[in-house]
């Protein structure tokens, strides 16, 4: 028989926690509609700020420092944590899994951290672990990996999976505005972080990359292999280059199944400018799952924000509810993938030279290129003739250590000032 | 403990049901890791047509004429329903369901005909009705819907649901093609049926839109009273007109929850050319759905062929199977809502009227209009001056009923030679 009251705890009140609120507040009846005949009550609410604002004032009287206390409460049967960051989320979500409770969580850096003891443990004590809003939360693609694409084997993952990024390169690609300002707006407009280096330097890209590359290749694989970089030196300029050779500019998380291993990446890219993804602007991010004749299915959304996030979380609860009586395990990571070695993956190149204009130079440069195996597509010289031009280079697809040694080469050359840009390009 | 062989009944080998059977041939050990440690065992197949061409010979063993054969079989499992058509598919899948089979299907005639009875049927017999492929085949919209956006209400839908004329528009607005000339392109490459009436008149999305706004308002509704029209009577000519203005055409199917009734209609709309709908090109298929302060969250897919619903029907079978002795009811329809009379709902128009082009037409007509409440936003007279002269209005958000009256007067003014289009506007 269905348990009738489900009790919820939830740990940590920040944002997203108080989207949780608000979402559960506001679509009460919609959600017991859903859940009929069960009903949701919040029995605890832990957070160190006793100070919090809470709009019902009835929280505060089920309000308490001590998380300790919702992952051991007996009564308490679904943990919803929204404190964020590894520690002390991940020990109290395997204290929770540990006394048989659900978990729900937006925590993409315990799941890439330690998403696969966490999955072990929740199968072991045959509870769910869910995590939809963890990745582009506004988008369901969790679910749609798990539930909906189970009968292909996808092949590939291309995802704009980072709100703050794709802000400023929007700004900086629409408006003509430079990084520096872009990010100062991004951070005034709350799209941004103080401390925006895990947006800015793609690591927030990197952990959920992982999540999607391992639910959707049901892979086991190693976070540490995956490469990432940032958006901290794309420039107004390369961006302007870029769209009028056809592409614009964004940080894309790729992962692609070879079949022999997984190539897994995060990196500013050059993409056609009338792909879908292309326009997928502002702080909204995108993602794209191919698979052989199956066809291209692009999703977009919100990426973050309260609401979008509190949703998800609520979606999950209600799954777990749905399902109450009915353990099953949702995610099978039966695959032990291994994650093609960076310097071995192949990307055409944008590159952007700062050289000294003379004859003879461009020689130079190309018989380097050559050397390591790298073949343009087309060159261009920018800018007004001088001391000094730059030299926009598109290469045919090359191998990433090849192009790499090619550019240590080339910033030898005496003609050479310097390497201005080098971005990938990914012909989506 | 769970049953280790699944047996499975395909009725009808079609092109969907030759899909199904291709994709649990070609993916048969990625789909028993994710099923582990059931396995499935297609047991039977009927069709009438005994010459049918099989890629696998084992199978003309398992193929029977008698359909009723395969929904009476004690050991048949889950019965895949690929006819299509309402009878006999209907009959058969109700058979199927009171034998306590589960069923899948991607038949929308029978889902929009009978859908709420069936769901019934499938509650009392505690057996799954699982029907992914029914709507925007290569879009998994009907999991999102009931697994992943149920913890808010949705305000409105808004979808490219059929890829015949959506492809039909596209070659139109694209490549400047009539309106016959792209239909039959399109039924010389397969994207649409020799009698494409079903599609081209709009009862292929009515049937889509139905569906979708059934599960995901949570609404019990009257199919008879959605208004569809279709895109027989669009022309390159307004499709020009539109682009100028800033807008795409597209065949849209709509459904808003307004709180008191549901507004829901499928028609041919000018659509804001930036939008992410207006650049869903060709066969595709394109959903956005709306919720409050959730934002917008938006899917684009294939919408219909072998392989996209040949997917989700064997991804709907692994779902049984992964919740086998878990049987739990997916779909709520629980509030009666009724539908808006077409005439009490709002839109803007374009409308394009050839007028007798002589001083004060303009005021006559405009009369007129101001008369039925409806005022225009801007008024173009297109064409060479001559003896007749096409002026091109776009009004402000106005009634429907309104609009037809308006129209109906302005067709009995001398100076008015005919009204040559009437489509309406939506700002999304």
């Amino acid at each position: 028989m269905k348990k009738e009251i489900i009790n919820i705890g939830i740990l940590g009140l920040g944002t997203v926690g108080q989207g949780v609120l608000k979402i559960l507040r506001e679509n009460k009846e919609f959600i017991e509609q859903e859940i009929f005949p069960c009903k949701i009550n919040i029995k605890k609410i832990a957070d160190k700020n006793k100070k919090i604002a809470l709009d019902n004032k009835n929280y505060y009287k089920i309000l308490t420092e001590s998380a300790e206390e919702i992952v051991t409460d007996p009564e308490i049967d679904i943990v919803v944590e929204t404190i964020g960051g590894f520690e002390p989320a991940k020990s109290l979500i395997v204290q929770a899994l540990k006394q048989g409770k659900h978990v729900v969580t937006a925590n993409k850096e315990v799941i890439a951290g330690a998403g696969y003891e966490i999955l072990d443990l929740a199968r072991e004590n045959k509870v769910y672990f869910l995590f939809e809003a963890s990745v582009a939360s506004g988008i369901p693609i969790i679910g749609a990996l798990s539930h909906s694409l189970t009968s292909y084997k996808l092949t590939e993952i291309i995802g704009i999976l980072n709100g703050t990024t794709n802000y400023i390169l929007t700004k900086m690609s629409e408006e003509g505005k430079d990084y520096e300002e872009a990010l100062k707006e991004a951070q005034e407009k709350g799209y941004a972080e103080a401390d925006p280096g895990k947006d800015i330097d793609g690591f927030d890209a990197f952990n959920k990359i992982f999540i999607l590359s391992a639910i959707a290749f049901r892979a086991k694989i190693d976070l540490g292999n995956i490469y990432y970089e940032g958006i901290r030196n794309i420039t107004k300029l390369d961006i302007e280059y870029a769209r009028e050779l056809g592409y614009t500019v964004k940080l894309l998380a790729l992962a692609r199944n070879t079949g022999l291993d997984l190539d897994i990446r995060v990196h500013p890219a050059l993409i056609p400018k009338k792909h879908t993804l292309a326009n997928i602007g502002g702080a909204h991010n995108g993602i794209l799952v191919r698979g052989g004749d199956f066809g291209d299915l692009t999703f977009s959304g919100l990426g973050a924000g309260a609401l979008p996030a509190g949703s998800m979380i609520v979606s999950d609860v209600v799954e777990i509810i749905k399902n109450y009586d009915n353990y099953y395990n949702q995610y099978n990571c039966f695959e032990k993938k291994k994650i093609r070695d960076f310097s071995q993956t192949n990307s055409p190149y944008y590159l952007r030279i700062r050289v000294k204009d003379r004859p003879g130079v461009l020689a130079e440069i190309a018989g380097v290129f050559a050397w390591k195996k790298v073949s343009f597509l087309s060159v261009i010289q920018k800018g007004e003739a001088g001391e000094v031009a730059d030299i926009v280079f598109l290469t045919h697809q090359a191998k990433e250590g090849n192009v790499r040694e090619a550019l240590e080469e080339v910033t030898r050359l005496e003609c050479v000032e310097k390497i201005c840009s080098a971005i990938r390009v990914v012909e989506i």
